[in-house]
């Protein structure tokens, strides 16, 4: 069967994170949902327009093997903000399920306790906000349950890292063939 | 005044390199359109689905400094079959100004005789496609006024590349520091 993931959407979201992690897991035959935080096209930081698979309340309460939050400073503060969001990572946590966060979006897991103890990476400029996680300077960590990356242009080692921690490195090397990712 | 780039969008284009151009070009201030084949939102080869900015028939007369085609098999059968954007590339290039094509796109120029004579990179399984042109192993390859690449995974240098040959390589520069690519 399968491997489930689902990419969370809210308005703000860095374009390339998001988009660079969708196309890698389904290049890898992983179901990758795009689940907007509310119905209908979902604009990023730059106002790419994105019509997501489904919403977020469709499904908060699914089992899904990895969830992922792109960056974006605005869509960030959205997740932090987003009980639903919150309550479902808890739990992911809680199920020993994988979370993935990128760029500003580690700090998402920093600021609820999620990540408390655990190495993390974020972006250079949301350093400062991490308070309860050490810190890492590396453009792709991964602690236990927890991978996370530092920005757009660390999108695509992150998403073929996620095909790796889901599938294997040799899926990850099959899909990188098409892909000509420097890895 | 802003500089002006268009990103035509058929069903079938390449999600990460559509979205990597669009997101590195408004970075950089330059005004970047994303037009699609058809009005309502396009899927991509992954089934992202996109609402673009406006439509290829409301703009094919305008005046852009930079036209650019995604890759994408499906996309970019679906760009060299329309007859208004082989139009659109032939007098780009009549009138002096750029375009950009990654992946499978640079075939488009090539099947119609668009860069006959000049170098040109594309996606190693399209390089036999190239009939017309010469062809290069490089990630980015710049001959005059067009510039191409191999795939998703140079999308990201080759988008700065745009940047820089529209704004030069100190803007290129500024604009990755915040995407921490490596180039």
């Amino acid at each position: 069967m399968a491997k489930r993931a689902v990419i969370l959407l809210a308005p703000g979201y860095e374009e390339l994170e998001a988009v660079a992690v969708v196309d890698i897991l389904r290049r890898a035959g992983i179901e990758a949902l795009i689940a907007g935080l509310d119905q209908g096209p979902v604009p990023s930081a730059r106002d790419v327009k994105i019509v997501p698979d489904t919403t977020l309340d469709a499904v908060k309460d699914q089992r899904f093997d990895l969830i992922v939050l792109p960056g974006g400073l605005d869509g960030t503060e959205r997740l932090a903000a987003n009980q639903a969001v919150v309550e479902m990572l808890r739990h992911q946590l809680e199920e020993g399920r994988y979370i993935g966060a990128i760029c500003a979006a580690p700090t998402v897991l920093d600021r609820h306790g999620l990540s408390r103890g655990c190495t993390i990476t974020c972006h250079p400029i949301c350093q400062e906000a991490v308070k309860q996680s050490k810190l890492s300077q590396e453009r792709v960590s991964q602690d236990g349950l927890i991978i996370t990356s530092q920005g757009p242009g660390t999108a695509l080692e992150f998403a073929l890292k996620l095909v790796e921690v889901l599938e294997g490195s040799q899926k990850m090397e099959e899909v990188n063939k098409g892909v000509l990712a420097r890895i």
